[in-house]
């Protein structure tokens, strides 16, 4: 027999198993409320839509050999053209040249990572982060260092890049302001620090005014993406459906043609099939969507919110999101959000996941992360009451 | 403006675009004749098969939950055991432990890359080798070694892994031998060499006896997948239709376990609708679409081996596979295939590929590789004549 273990990459000693898609394979599991992962509802995917779309395309003899057939590395023109129109409509025009085509905005991170990250680079991350993110990056063996709040405090870095989430982040469902986004604009261009901003729930605003995004206040500065420094990457995943797998980058010319080339190393080309089924749905029925999902979350936000308040003991606080998926609940010092997600889990039958995953460095362990996008109002209610009584009895005990 | 090219990782310097998926922007012009990219021909892709497939999945509102929702990374579980089994009916039986879901096997190849590959470290390749696999190894910044054609000249290694194609490769059409398989299989036991066996043509032999793959020929010496050093990559691409995105590794457990941990980090999952479809049309017809595919490029294959033998001049040589689409033009010492294949796209308007991407090391300048794959036979037959004529005035001049 080999030794496997000693063969290995020593990036590999930085892999380890996302908490969170671990927890996926809890789902089976009907005994258990799911506030964990932060899947969407499949009762709002455009099933009937996406369907429409596979036999209008695989319907036509013409469309249909594009369709099954490898595609251009860089991404199906029309969805690049559509996507750039897409951009400007959220203030941030740019041109189909400024558009790469990747598996879900997943592969965007793993992709800017393996272009700018040698081993012991700094990359500057929020505390805490988007799990995803620091998974991905951790396969290029990095330095993290910490990206203030206020970006004021930014005088000097040595990282290649700082990945942002902009609205109703994942983990803690805060977003940056408007002055917090000009701050940190202001340190990107003074430090020439490359930005990398995590765009994934910004069509999933509940309440409150549009903040533009880092790309679009940056383009209002510069006149053009590609005098800029930052890279957007987006997804629909939370509104159309996760399993086409199709998320973009948008980012200066340059960037996206050495992305193309890891693009073309890495996987030759997102499915063509996927990414005419997306551009089908979205050209005709985007909005329609994206409103039906706000309706939808927004519910199950406003009844966990009121689970929390009726269930939460006094010395736990939390975050109010004003959109995407997730709330963040901070403990009294001192207790381990892993040992209470453990036995919420075994004592209380709802899986909620511990928020130390969540930090590149120096966790605060006494953090829980709760996403009300998948169980249903009275379950989540339930799960939310299950979790209060697991944290009354580790309190009081 | 930021000075991009100062803030790229140094694998950057590596990555340079593939020609053969720049040759894909040729394809739109009508008066070229495409002998140049080995695209499968989308007359042959099961479309309406697909069709009914899709329909069928998202027709059935449980079964299009899943196949609309996140997959787990591993791979969606029923395909990963329909793969054991299809493993095991290729002389290969593995158990679904022993799969793991990638984006076609380009994917599987710059997994395997990230998983061994540190800077400097060694991989053994074929001199020529497919340039897919060169490309996404080039990402990992390895030194290239020569896998020797006789493995008995293999005397000692310090490379991580040898890279092997068995049938009909890419880019010569030629196979190895049974016999050399079980000498590579010696020699990888003695020097303890892992090798990763790219399968993606052994269902398109057209002529003589089959050869059972590495990986089969190690179970049968072991008794278990799991005992031995060979990674299997596979791939329907070029029986069913490439833009579904959905190949396979085969190898033992615990590398398998670490895949996984890059395919997570990487793209989260491979789209389960693909994986839902693919399954669907894989254990309804495989077998059909094979056979399929084999007469129709049997007949293109033979075509083309006609047309060679009436056009070249007498100092050319080529190979006569037995399957695949490929063949390996030798050109007299000293011509240059660079200049060859420029001059016959711009006079002759056929596209051909230089061979000299293909070598890691030490190319050979005087090759070509021509597809049959793609082209009519009409076409390919008056492609080879404008061949014929260029390097009659190359040669002659």
């Amino acid at each position: 027999m080999t030794d496997w273990n000693a063969r290995y990459a020593p990036r590999m000693s930085r892999m380890v198993a996302s908490d969170i898609r671990e927890r996926m394979k809890l789902l089976a599991r009907p005994d258990i409320v799911h506030l964990g992962g932060g899947l969407p509802d499949p009762a709002l995917f455009p099933r009937a839509r996406i369907a429409e779309a596979c036999a209008r395309i695989l319907g036509d003899p013409i469309g249909a050999r594009t369709a099954l057939q490898y595609a251009l590395s860089e991404g199906h023109p029309p969805l690049r053209e559509w996507l750039a129109g897409y951009m400007a409509s959220i203030g941030a025009p740019c041109r189909p040249d400024n558009i790469l085509i990747t598996n879900g905005s997943q592969q965007a991170l793993d992709f800017v990572a393996k272009l700018f990250l040698a081993p012991g680079d700094g990359v500057m991350v929020e505390l805490p982060s988007f799990i995803g993110a620091l998974r991905a990056f951790d396969a290029y063996e990095p330095c993290y260092e910490r990206l203030p709040d206020g970006a004021t405090e930014l005088r000097t870095t040595r990282a290649k890049f700082g990945y942002v989430g902009t609205d109703f982040r994942n983990p803690t469902g805060t977003s940056l302001s408007r002055a917090a986004r000009e701050a940190l604009l202001d340190a990107s261009a003074a430090l020439d620090l490359p930005l990398v901003e995590d765009g994934c729930y910004e069509k999933l605003r509940f309440d409150g005014a549009d903040i533009p995004s880092l790309l679009a206040l940056e383009i209002a500065r510069t006149g053009s993406i590609d005098a800029g420094r930052v890279i957007y990457t987006g997804t629909f995943s939370k509104i159309i459906a996760p399993s086409l797998r199709v998320g973009w980058v948008a980012a200066p010319e340059p960037v996206i043609r050495k992305l193309v080339l890891i693009k073309q190393a890495g996987d030759l080309a997102t499915s063509a099939l996927n990414q005419m089924i997306l551009l089908d749905v979205a050209a005709a029925s985007l909005e329609t969507e994206a409103a039906k999902a706000r309706a939808f979350y927004r519910a199950r936000r406003d009844s966990m919110m009121a689970a929390l308040d009726a269930n939460m003991p006094p010395q736990v606080t939390w975050t109010r999101p004003e959109g995407g998926f997730y709330v963040w609940l901070t403990l009294p010092a001192g207790l381990d959000g892993n040992a209470v997600a453990e036995r919420a889990l075994a004592e209380g039958r709802v899986s909620v996941i511990s928020g130390a995953a969540f930090y590149a460095t120096a966790p605060e362990r006494n953090t829980l992360r709760l996403s009300f996008s998948l169980a249903p109002e009275d379950a989540a209610r339930e799960g939310v009451q299950r979790l209060g009584r697991v944290l009354r009895e580790t309190i009081g005990g």
